[in-house]
């Protein structure tokens, strides 16, 4: 991958043609389409003017079309970093102009962030999100977006940041609901629903082509935002208590580089643990969506420069008044299926949405709040995914405590603590068992050279000789319990001469081990017993060579390990051919 | 190991002989007369009382003796505790007598911690203090403990938590210096100096068996006490200046549960955190001790049974005016020398110092305080070994940078931080090292069946077949590194028809990485790739048939490596072998 200095645009830039034009072009009209009314919702459900979400769609997209490498991935508001977002700012209990400020101010911290990662080349960090923990993250996250739209949907007043806070809240504002918003609410969650479901077989059954009717059946939040404005308008559904979006300014993004500059310190602290958590959950989720599309072209993204971009966007959102951005999972499958052949179909869509800000927001005044929230609604819902604790059950009881863990507490406690709770689940879990490795006693396979498990297959043992299979690497973690297990292993069994360690999936062995196998080897020698490794792997046995621990060995390097057990059972061939097995001991 | 329901004391206790208790007596004896100056001087350096020391040396043995599964562990206060004992109560900044309170209440909050580690079996948790980390901290606690003594030698007032305010308080003390203790302090320093490096020898040219005069050269600190109170008494020496010992309480230890009930929650919350390090530290060190001593004996311990061993120690201390305790390196190795051949030695130490501690204190008036300075300036240097970060170097950076930062960390800006900072980064470079698995490409070394790396050796390759071998575990942290390393091979590559994944070594295989598995499976079936593993363990084979992993696989899975190589680039015998081989596929 040559790209030109960290400036991808160079790259794809220079071979831009008309017809590459034309797919991109196409690609944007759908995505500017499907994206109006879900900036606008995913703003609202920020906490946030519905015009922020506007403004986060217009200059991070040429941000990310100069700085990014996926071809197919659109940025702009997604769900769970508006959620996040929200959770955040409500943390703070700020007045509405300061929460916009913290909005802002987030968006620059997060980008900031983002490029610092990226520069330093940290992008691995995002992997310590493991694939349960995302999916019980964003499936909590779906279950309290849905529920916190509720409110939109009955026209009643409520909040909270956790699932319980959010029910309660509605229970106590249920006698309130306004009839005529309900009555807008459920009829588009039908709608929606039905069109998810329903509509893309029946265009396809009036001869449709599927990617045409699939793209189409995308357009039907938009339909429902031109026919519920409509209504609204029609029948002057404000004067019945619908809430409706109300006037949008109608003009270019603000610039508010102002706005940082008046930021308080205190403020900046306060944002800065969310903000890592945005920019981390973001590029976890973005970089996997255009992973799965790039691959589909045989194309590859950098996911270092992918940091670059994502930064690059949020600074961008951040100057012009907009909140935190990263590539969305749905926007950006219908972006590839529309037919997106370079980044610079995010341009044009930044385009589209600019020509809607500036010209079209009066448009917008009657938009029921009712509809944006079944827009939500309906998309989250899509992301809300139980079965995944079923299967981790099923394969592995770690991965499901942490995907467990995860939705209780993200459901419970918010979004900041499922998702941290998630992570230092699953890596207490991973140093948990890796410092209680497996350990196989091994016996020969009569007639063969095969060593196996004694506990799960008959095999041959010699009383003088412990074979021992150590089935994890050797590090500080459990150094002390392999010194354990050989020690008690010995002890009681004064038949034992030998004790032979098997190290085939032993890939490094740290200080800590070495010191453990120095101290093992004292004190078997005290009981008369030698030590001897079979199998050590080069870059494991170019380190020990690097220690004193071969010459203070009392036994032997074996370059299999049954060389090792017929060399120390049979009393022939004693020294001369392991001398030759340890300089070549380096197996593999 | 038979422990009767957790009390060691009922097995060993019941085959209790005559020729047992005179070799205990006799060891007991001999650290009685090391532990009078060392539990003073610890006192001393712990910022407390000295009869504070003599407390913490008579019930928490008996208590250990009771509890404890080491039979030549000499528990009560040593160095390094002492010194968190200083810094944890350094940083409240409390008034004298809240100051013993505070001290008391540690030695509680220890104890209890210890035992609920040891009931919960969590004993392993200790193992995340890596050897350098420990090493690294020892050898920084030794140097700040001397250089805190020096202001004890000079007769001057001097302190600070971190090594370089404890220098520019000498510095600043330093035209204060006191003449008559300078002469006393440096004349016992140079003495035990003397003791600990010659005259070992010289009693053995004079005739003397090697480990009586060993165990001789152990009373050099009780000698020196001697010598000098005599001196300071018939000079007077307190007339010019010299700090002496003075009154300590001439009775039983004092019954301390009030003092415990009567500390404020914000005491025991501020407590809390260094409490637990000092536990775990204190655990750490006592442990390996234990085990070194046990195994030259053919003798077991059991970690989790000293877990509430040491707890009780330090229940027992806390109730009876003491201040946190664990077994010592120097006095155990003497009391193991000295033949201790039960616990109960330990518990005859504590009758020893019960008779000092009500006939003999008023002896230790005169004591100077730079006699105490100095007996713990020669022991603590003994613990200090800088040649570990030179061990470490040669052997892996990554565990030099771990006792590299732990020994500035601790120096710089004290104890608590170094050592927090030594596990945090030892865990997190553990961490990223495995999230950035080794994987080899290999080849098959020609006329043989060995699959070797294509860097390392000259092998043969097919054009049509990447042989991949990863050696490491497969999980969250590396998954996302082996599905870009998987898809960068094959991209560019359009020969390739077969990758095969050979997983000798991989031990476990967790649900993101599962799930990345399945994502290179279909990404490279897109692009008209098989996938195919090869010698996958039982254990992780027996997960993956819990998954649809298997059913979903493009390809097949090898029971060796050589089979798969044959099989795909041969166009002969293509499915009943391997059909049989997915049945087996669980080598080892």
């Amino acid at each position: 991958m040559k790209l030109s200095n960290g400036l991808p645009i160079l790259d794809w830039g220079r071979r831009y043609r008309g017809a590459l034009f034309a797919e991109d072009a196409m690609a944007a009209l759908i995505v500017t389409i499907m994206l109006i009314p879900q900036s606008l919702a995913y703003a609202l459900l920020a906490g946030l003017p519905p015009e922020m979400g506007l403004y986060a769609s217009i200059l991070p997209l040429i941000a990310y079309t100069i700085f990014g490498t996926s071809k197919a991935l659109a940025v702009g508001p997604v769900a769970v970093v508006s959620l996040m977002t929200a959770a955040a700012i409500g943390a703070l209990g700020l007045p509405p102009a300061l929460a916009i400020a913290a909005a802002i101010a987030l968006a620059f911290l997060s980008g900031v962030m983002l490029v610092a990662l990226g520069v330093l080349r940290l992008g691995f960090l995002a992997n310590f999100l493991s694939h349960p923990v995302i999916s019980g993250f964003i499936t909590a996250s779906g279950v309290i977006i849905a529920a916190s739209q509720v409110k939109h949907i009955l026209g009643v007043e409520a909040g909270g940041a956790t699932l319980i806070d959010v029910l309660l809240s509605l229970a106590r504002a249920a006698p309130d609901v306004n009839w005529a918003t309900a009555l807008i609410g459920v009829s588009v969650l039908a709608f929606l629903f039905w069109v998810r479901g329903g509509l893309q077989p029946l265009l396809m059954r009036l001869g449709l082509k599927k990617r045409a009717a699939g793209l189409l059946t995308k357009a039907g939040p938009a339909f429902a935002v031109i026919a519920t404005t409509l209504a609204a308008w029609f029948w002057s559904l404000d004067a019945q208590g619908v809430a409706l979006v109300g006037s949008v300014p109608n003009s270019l993004p603000p610039l508010t580089v102002s706005t940082l500059l008046e930021i308080e310190p205190s403020l900046w602290r306060d944002l800065a643990g969310p903000a890592l958590l945005i920019s981390i959950v973001g590029f976890a989720e973005s970089v996997s969506v255009a992973q799965t599309l790039a691959a589909k072209k045989r194309q590859q993204i950098v996911p270092d420069q992918e940091l670059i971009g994502l930064g690059a966007a949020n600074v961008a959102a951040s100057v012009s008044g907009g909140y935190p951005v990263t590539g969305g999972f749905a926007r950006s499958v219908v972006n590839f299926d529309a037919g997106a052949a370079t980044p610079a179909a995010g341009g044009f869509t930044a385009l589209g949405i600019l020509l809607v800000t500036v010209f079209l927001t009066p448009l917008l005044f009657f938009l029921p709040k009712a509809t944006l929230a079944a827009t939500i609604i309906v998309a989250v819902l899509s992301l809300v995914d139980f079965s995944v604790l079923g299967k981790t059950w099923r394969y592995s009881k770690a991965d499901f405590a942490a995907v467990a863990a995860t939705i209780l507490l993200t459901l419970t406690l918010g979004v900041e603590v499922g998702v941290s709770a998630g992570v230092l689940l699953s890596v207490g879990l991973y140093l948990f068992k890796t410092s209680r490795p497996h350990i196989a006693e091994v016996g020969r396979i009569d007639g063969t050279e095969h060593y196996r498990n004694i506990k799960r297959y008959s095999v041959l043992t010699e009383p003088s000789i412990v074979s021992l299979r150590v089935d994890e690497s050797l590090y500080f973690a459990n150094a002390r319990y392999l010194e354990e297990y050989v020690l008690n292993r010995v002890v009681g069994d004064p038949a034992i001469r030998h004790v032979i360690l098997a190290c085939p999936a032993i890939n490094e062995i740290d200080y800590s081990a070495l010191e453990s196998l120095e101290a093992v080897n004292s004190r078997l020698e005290a009981l008369g017993v030698r030590l001897h490794l079979s199998e050590v792997k080069g870059p494991v046995m170019d380190r020990l060579k690097r220690s004193s621990f071969l010459d203070e060995l009392t036994g032997e390097i074996f370059l299999s390990h049954h060389q090792a057990v017929t060399e120390l059972s049979g009393a022939a061939a004693p020294s001369a051919p392991s001398a030759i097995a340890r300089e070549d001991g380096a197996a593999a």
